[in-house]
């Protein structure tokens, strides 16, 4: 039976696509990752969070290969005790000759309590959670990357990271925010458009050559939210004004005949002489890997928060894990305690 | 020094091939796993089998890839707290160049407590088990499979499902037992069928293609042993008299020049249309992977047991590791008390 | 800010390299990891070895395969409670198109908290602990072999051997130690060689085919620090006066045009009929793996080493880590008490 129907509003069972995070359930993770954080300063913490979830086993099952999320994800479970299984290679499925991939997918549910799970194919992880609920042992499924479109857990890793860097500056209602890049085919600036819709008075800044524009989907949907954007192909010229610049490298794995090297993306990089055009206390973000888009002299600038960003996506697993087997109060109330 | 010359009867060091297993180890492990899925139904009880072996590590030892055997082994190990190194590609070991295979094994147990090990070649588990039986630090096999013969562990999980399915009707004693599909190939019923002499007045009903029938040295033991079998190609005239049904798929891998595609399948195949003809309280196995021999839509069937089967395994594989390290009377005392 | 400049003597941050270990530290090494082993006797001491470092997690990044240091670290890790995260895979990192290999390590070290790195890069540790010194997320490298020169734990754990096996002789201090094989390219033999200054009155012997003779800058190291070394051909003469012979074999992956084949070896290989020419207490060493250089035969010998000396290396590698989280003082004070 799913749980969903009965489900209080600040509350998910799987974690499939960004559109299922409204405004209380961002504050609410938010609020959760930043408990989570003092819990890991010191040792007492740590074996607090390891006792958690000693008792659950997770899945991490990566037929499209990514380190980084893989990383991420496998020590997350491991702040919580959750021990882990992988599977990180593409052609071990295809070893199970002729098992369907919904089979595949139930045998890994008979041995854990969670799988995460990142694929080429689109909607894989909705498929295997409509099937789960259908089940006796239903599974939550957390979707790590599906496809070209979502990859909700860098959706909000990214929020955390703009809400935590504002945190003394009223978060991210009232910010200027610049996305820089390939915004066209970008799947982490295109989600973080698509949540804006969730804070007040934000303004928006595209700066992208025209090859590499935000996609009308994306700009229709900030209209009809009344969030005003600006696009440009000058940074230097907005730059004074963002609070926060979101760099992005560009997509080239989509080409299909090489079109991205015929682009002039030269003037969408940021170096350290760009560093005195910028406000003191904006945020210069970027999901990585990344190419030349940031020179790496730009690390070490105090406004630079992409190593902190990424450190920040293991700990907003975290807070996702703890919610999905509802133990989160167990840490916001020792966090009050404390 | 061997233990095996001085060990109680219902014991056992290495775990190498089904014919070790007699009717009092059979029964033994039934309880046990039996015992440890009570523990595994709350946190305390799954803490409490955590930390029965965390003082333990196991190597999983898989140059003959299997997902679903090697998930449901490093589950079993993380369930008891024993921690776990994998070698899970078959290329892996050739990087060592020129090493024997016997020296590799005697490298890995260097670093664990016991090795599982499934390979291509048959009989690498008996010789490494003898191998370790002459040296200082003797560390228990368990057999994930070796070849095309052995499987015992497989075996177990087996027994163990038809039990438990027949709890409240006298268990396995008694019972009409169909295999159907390719059973001249099928390493997992042709153990069951050797171990079938371990029970009381139980019949047999092989259902096949003639390409596929059961071999006549599985049919030669059960004449010696006293155990009626009949041999069909009409599984509708055979069905309403089963107490179980137990499916293979076609082991086309062992194929030579694809003879199995030129064999006519498709009366051995069940789908819901044959439900109504099969007893009410009937149990219908897989060993899984599962290619069309069991419409999906059978799965919502009550008397669908196969993955409770496959999770069964997880279970039975704990059992085993409790009895290998012999902490197998903490759990039953433990169970005594509950 | 590095700490190294204000460290005490006895104590390191980075393992990169073999030079970096001088006498007291050797000889607290070696102290610790008689500790640590004494725990691993009984089950309380594995789990008080457990506990230590709980709350850590490590990063086993092999770029290189290497089952064998692989293992032996994974188990070392455990053993202290550790929690790992792995990249065996050489073509892992190329799946992050464009991302430099600083950028990548400094990802990982996001995650965790000790990275552990074989690579075919010489210096890349080196680089890596560089890269992290000026960063806030300081953590601590091991160089668990990189290129055709450095693998620190390796000279570690053969001097921890040779300490161990003459424990009621006085120590590696004015003991004859032979070395066999490919002494030019053997890593093992050439690190073993430069740590010998740091004993008393130890005379060496090289024993070796003309091609494969240890390299003059190790031999020029020797008369800098008054360490007398003979070279020969003639193994059987030089037997009778060996308290240690550590064999390495032909390392012809290093060969360019297959050289090696062409080299006579056969009188560099230790059989049973050698073994009544050694002393009673000498010890036979191999970093393993073997090919043909020791015969299986020689295994059952009290005098061979090797298998225990394998296992050692997991001890060392446990009292490597603990020496860099800074609990060895934890090992060495419940030692005492015991």
């Amino acid at each position: 039976m799913p749980e969903s129907s009965s489900r209080p509003e600040n509350e998910f069972f799987h974690v499939l696509k960004t559109q299922q995070f409204d405004r209380p359930l961002l504050d609410g993770l938010c609020e959760l990752t930043t408990a989570i954080r003092k819990f890991a300063k010191h040792k007492e913490g740590l074996l607090f969070l390891r006792s958690l979830l000693a008792h659950k086993r997770a899945m991490l099952y990566f037929t499209q290969p990514s380190t980084r999320t893989f990383l991420s994800f496998n020590n997350a479970c491991q702040i919580l005790g959750i021990q882990t299984s992988e599977i990180r290679d593409s052609s071990t499925s295809s070893e199970i000759k002729g098992e369907s991939l919904l089979d595949s997918l139930r045998t890994f549910s008979s041995y854990v309590d969670v799988i995460v799970m990142r694929t080429k194919e689109s909607g894989l992880a909705e498929s295997a959670a409509k099937l789960f609920d259908r089940t006796h042992r239903r599974v939550p499924i957390i979707n790590a990357g599906s496809g070209k479109d979502q990859h909700p857990t860098q959706a909000l890793l990214d929020i955390y990271t703009l809400e935590r860097s504002f945190q003394h500056r009223g978060g991210i209602d009232g910010k200027t925010i610049g996305m820089m890049g390939d915004l066209k085919r970008g799947r982490t600036v295109r989600s973080l458009g698509y949540l804006m819709k969730n804070y007040q008075d934000v303004k928006l800044v595209f700066i992208a050559p025209p090859a590499f524009r935000m996609e009308e989907d994306i700009k229709g949907h900030l209209r009809e939210c009344n969030i005003p954007y600006v696009e440009t192909e000058d940074m230097q010229s907005v730059l004074p004004e963002l609070d926060a610049i979101y760099i992005t490298r560009i997509q080239d794995e989509h080409d299909i005949a090489g079109e991205s090297s015929k682009v002039d993306t030269s003037q969408f990089k940021l170096g350290v002489k760009h560093l005195s055009s910028m406000k003191k206390d904006a945020v210069i973000m970027h999901p990585l890997p990344r190419r030349d888009e940031i020179h790496p002299d730009v690390d070490d600038d105090p406004r630079a928060k992409y190593w902190r960003q990424e450190r920040n996506g293991m700990w907003m697993r975290v807070a996702i894990l703890t919610k999905i087997f509802k133990i989160d109060h167990h840490i916001l109330h020792a966090n009050l305690l404390d």
